[in-house]
């Protein structure tokens, strides 16, 4: 049992094996948004405001902030994004870029124990980063690519994961503050994409007993009903054992799968958020189905 | 790897481990169904006939068929169903009854190998249906309930479903000719019911090395959004190892439910049955993830 535990000045979340599934909210990310990208340039965060509040109200538990935007000053852009959205909002956040010192601006500004968003398998990148992650005692995605990109073989990307949890361990760093992306690659284009990551978490898991996190619409780029896919691609990898994803918590058919997911795990006591979610809402239609299924096993146990 | 071959006089179905999930339409079932009911007491089986049409067009592999009504001649009428239905279909047929002449009469009329449902492990039901197996070579499914009922103690249920491999052997009848149903009990009742079948299924297909089936939506019975549940029950069991499910492909979750899932363990060969299905169909909003989402990937890619 491993719990990562992030926080904010007011609250504390865990990513656990025996925790309810993680949704980081990924909507913060100027990257392909060209009017999010122009307005952050510009100063104006009302859009980083409007889009925090509305993850947290869709059912965020963490949000990730990102402000990759081409020749913008991304150290001082990232950590105004990250003083305003903790101002509006309590959930813990992830700190993302590709760039150290703009992971170092949001360092100093966060209130709380944040995830710093990402470290690789490159060797200078992990010099760089695990310093940062040490010192000001954070936790860390850490990206199972390395100098030669990333390997289509997932053992190989689980060998990257390994390295990168042991030098963290030579910086001092538990293992329970290393959350692995072993890397979703694109089911169109890697027909075994979906294998590959239900046999890579059960081998973070038992073997390196680290949580686990992914991009969780990598799978369906290039292929149709990507919403559709997307919510059962997580309720699937909840089951074989991720315990956290960068998402959209906006669409209802990722939500839907995360908390039908919980149920599943016994991570949803009595069931009563799905109950506090959908008991509102009764179905369209009929559920002609229904007296089959409770019969059969009715039937059965009238047998005794 | 296992196979449990069942066919039709033209047409050979695998429930397997390395197989598409096959999903047994589990509409053609008076059970709770008073117009069918009345229908087939009176020898009207237009209503079966259709059921069995629709569900092909929906996307069962199998047909269910059961003809359990109360002071009927149930051997009579499910032998007349199972006729008909082989006559408009080609796939092959679950022969569903708790009466064991019934089964009989199914088996004398059936054409191919067709799955019998059910035996459990009670002695005498053992000793009643395990020779019809056997004589008639066909496939079983195999319920893990005894005399005791049914137990909430998902190890008791596995050992149950081992004494009923044991017994079939001992009746020259292959663990291959055997398809486990370990039971699903309503999440409302049973906090840890989704947890119990992920277990089951695991030990079952390594332990046993057997095929299992479920009737899925006994998971979601008296919760909200049922069909919601029961499709993300059903991806999260094929997750798991799961074969195959008595259930109901006219509910366009369920379905999207085992396509995603076949999607994601790649049995489904280039996403083809995936994109027949919903390339036709744009959605209707925009993807405002999936530029993140490409991003992720496209951003690590880029470092090498």
């Amino acid at each position: 049992m491993t719990d990562t535990l992030l926080s904010s000045p007011t609250r504390e979340v865990r990513i656990g094996f025996d925790q309810p599934f993680v949704i980081i909210g990924e909507r913060i990310n100027p990257t392909g948004r060209k009017i999010l990208a122009e307005e952050m340039k510009n100063g104006d965060y009302s859009r980083v405001v409007s889009d925090a509040l509305a993850q947290v109200a869709a059912g965020a538990t963490m949000l990730d902030v990102n402000a990759g935007i081409p020749l913008a000053d991304e150290p001082g852009i990232l950590a105004e994004a990250i003083r305003l959205v903790q101002s509006v909002t309590d959930v813990p956040l992830s700190i993302d870029s590709s760039i150290v010192a703009a992971l170092e601006a949001g360092l100093e500004v966060y209130q709380g124990k944040p995830l710093l968003n990402s470290v690789t398998g490159e060797d200078e990148r992990l010099e760089q980063v695990l310093p940062l992650v040490a010192r000001h005692g954070c936790a860390v995605v850490a990206i199972s690519n390395d100098e030669a990109g990333i390997s289509e073989n997932p053992d190989e990307r689980f060998d990257v994961a390994r390295k990168i949890v042991h030098r963290a361990a030579d910086h001092g760093i538990h293992h329970s503050n290393i959350v692995v992306d072993p890397l979703v690659m694109p089911v169109g284009a890697v027909n075994s994409a979906g294998r590959q990551v239900l046999h890579l978490v059960k081998r973070l898991r038992e073997e390196l007993k680290v949580n686990t996190t992914c991009g969780a619409s990598n799978f369906s780029f290039g292929i149709p009903n990507r919403k559709g896919m997307d919510g059962h691609f997580l309720s699937m990898v909840i089951g074989s054992g991720m315990t956290s994803a960068i998402t959209n918590p906006l669409h209802e058919s990722v939500m839907q799968g995360v908390m039908a997911a919980d149920v599943v795990m016994g991570h949803d006591s009595n069931c009563a958020r799905w109950l506090r979610k959908y008991r509102q809402a009764p179905e369209k239609s009929g559920e002609p189905g229904a007296g089959v299924g409770a019969g059969r096993t009715g039937r059965r146990r009238r047998r005794k």
